[in-house]
């Protein structure tokens, strides 16, 4: 006999971090399984956000800079990332969008190894890193090689003419982890850097960069981080190159003394060089509450229960779903899956408009996976079990079927 | 006898934009000459802002994106944008903040040129400005030169060396006015493009891009804008580039089709391609919202009453504050001045500071820049009796010369 709701109840009464649920604003009949492309809201920032613009903004005016700690915003921010990532807070900087940041460190890492020629990228990569990659690569000129997406292929090309490799830690479909360890370590024997980027891992995985001995990373604030849509991201340095890393976007935000508006740019001493202009503080500030559903949750609890919510979706797919046609488009090995679950279905369009009409919200990636963030501090083990015995039903009674779940509309 | 308050209120009374002032929540007794660092918030932004936290991310999620318009918010900030800055709608972007679009339009720029060497920028522009022309150029193997400040010494600096010429529109210390069609014309007959940065001009001034026939142009959403701190900026191709121009922040917005996550980078074929990233998005509806606030005011008004505010302040000046030993640091010929007057003074941080306690913003330039921004939608003639009468009363009573007023902080 197959799983029960029961037993997945019996899941979430044990689970120590049910309590986290209640500090975001999940709507009433809502499933929410798409933490990966926009992350709910935390109870508590609307509250935040009113005060700054009908306070900060409205009465205190400019002085709000000095007065009211705009000006230490970026820095209160990264210290909360940091932790999450396993970084020190002097070690990362928010700021800009995932893309923009991916730009300055692929010129900063690539100016570290000058006399090499090559950024090397992972074939299945986000599109965004494969275009700023290659971008970069000619505005270098340099070249953009990419490999894999078999690691071993990947790490076979790690040559001397490689100056940076660029990873994504979760690919962005099939929640595949690339083990942080092994391809850090594999670029540093070929004398390369390596940049990580973190968006579908940040906040969900027990993400450790110096324990790794990653050299560059960034992330996205809106996605699993919960800053709401389009927060800023983040960018990592690690300690060991913030005395000699060189971003190009050498906005005064970046000087080492902005308010004195010298002529000749000196880059601030550390971590602070990452920053461009001035940062959109309604959208930072909302990040810097939305942090605080982190308060007191262990990475290590984060992890154990991504894994564990990953192995019974898996585990109930195996049992309920099989037999519609769906199959397993992540890794079924804990060790090697982010927190996500993609299934595969020629149909998985209409599946999940399907879904999305019961109220259950995952999401479709061309061409043909049904994507389901699995994001620990809000989905119970129970919403997990739902979700599979709604597709069971769905195709059980053919409700994909309906003229409106058909055509294709703009996703995002 | 010279200018009394009453002739000011005259003034006021006679003024066609004096009601667009009820638009914006100004904090009673304060009177705000600080428009050129953040703008003041319009009334109506607090409630879209709610509305976008607490109903469109908290209950729609990421059904936001399509449902509530997210996606299309660029293009309707950027319809709103290119009114004020004399363009098409087509012809401007929403996106990043003002130096990350310098950087992408000097490199898109410079790729129109690819014959020529030479990034040029005026000696005294804003200082963000001369370091990423400056890192540009490292960054494409491009010689930065900067000439001027004199008009005829910059016309004069360019040669068929130029592949672009980098200027303020309006100069940040002196609120000094360069003149666009001259330079754009110079420019042009010496092969080059030009670049025109509005931060201090777009929203107080009747800029004329088109009419100019300006190449690229970049500016600010949080100043005259209104938009908020750190509110998204804007960038501007005129229309006979955007089929070629290529930028080097090529982000998943930029592409052609988003949301097919195709492997290669193919441009979105008209302005979009200058965007990266995601949006901030609480912080774009808030300037989007706040950009109501020129709802019906026309251009012609703007210009005109932004002049007649600056010719009351330095007649004023001239009346009541040459003999404390003020001097006027703005051009006095209206035709050369943007929307600010400046006066140097060797106690200005001190005055400053005394002003702010009386409830008077404006702002210190080191080393001895006393600023005041003049935005026509909510400063009044009167205001600028006000401001000049406190600074002759501060002097005569020698209020500068407080202890608390006299130690330098951190300024914005």
């Amino acid at each position: 006999m197959g799983m029960t709701r029961q037993e997945c109840a019996a899941l979430d009464e044990a689970d120590g971090l049910a309590d986290i649920r209640h500090r975001f604003a999940l709507p009433e009949g809502v499933i929410y399984l798409d933490g990966n492309s926009l992350g709910p809201m935390p109870r508590h920032v609307p509250a935040r956000i009113r005060h700054v613009v009908e306070t900060e903004w409205s009465d205190g005016l400019v002085r709000s800079w000095n007065d009211a700690g705009w000006i230490e915003a970026p820095r209160r921010v990264s210290a909360r990332i940091a932790r999450l990532i396993g970084a020190t807070e002097d070690e990362v900087a928010v700021a800009d969008s995932t893309s923009v940041n991916l730009f300055k460190l692929l010129v900063a890492a690539a100016r570290l190894r000058p006399d090499r020629s090559v950024l090397l990228y992972a074939r299945d990569d986000f599109p965004t890193d494969r275009y700023i990659v290659e971008s970069a690569a000619e505005v270098l000129g340099l070249d953009a090689v990419c490999a894999g997406p078999d690691p071993d292929a990947l790490i076979g090309a790690l040559d001397e003419r490689v100056a940076v490799l660029a990873l994504t830690h979760v690919d962005y479909r099939s929640g595949a982890l690339k083990a942080m360890p092994r391809f850090t370590a594999a670029a540093h024997a070929a004398g390369a850097l390596i940049l990580w980027d973190l968006c579908h891992s940040a906040g969900v995985l027990d993400v450790g960069l110096d324990a790794a001995h990653a050299d560059f990373a960034v992330g996205c604030g809106y996605k699993y981080l919960n800053g709401g849509p389009g927060a800023p991201a983040f960018a990592y340095v690690a300690g060991r190159h913030l005395g000699v890393v060189r971003q190009p976007l050498t906005g005064w935000l970046g000087h080492a003394e902005p308010f004195a508006f010298a002529r000749e740019f000196i880059a601030a001493p550390g971590i602070d060089r990452l920053q461009c202009g001035t940062p959109p503080m309604l959208s930072l500030l909302a990040l810097e509450s939305a942090l605080e559903a982190f308060d007191g949750v262990d990475l290590a609890a984060i992890r154990f229960k991504s894994r564990a919510l990953g192995d019974v979706f898996i585990r109930l797919f195996g049992e309920r779903l099989g037999a519609h046609g769906f199959t397993l488009a992540s890794p079924r090995d804990g060790e090697l899956r982010g927190s996500q679950v993609s299934l595969a279905h020629p149909r998985g369009y209409a599946v999940i408009q399907s879904l999305i009409a019961r109220g259950i919200i995952g999401d479709f990636r061309p061409p043909d996976i049904l994507r389901f963030g699995l994001a620990p501090l809000y989905v119970r083990y129970t919403d997990v079990f739902d979700v599979v015995a709604a597709m069971d039903e769905i195709m059980a009674r053919g409700e994909w079927n309906q003229p409106r779940f058909l055509s294709p509309k703009t996703v995002t």
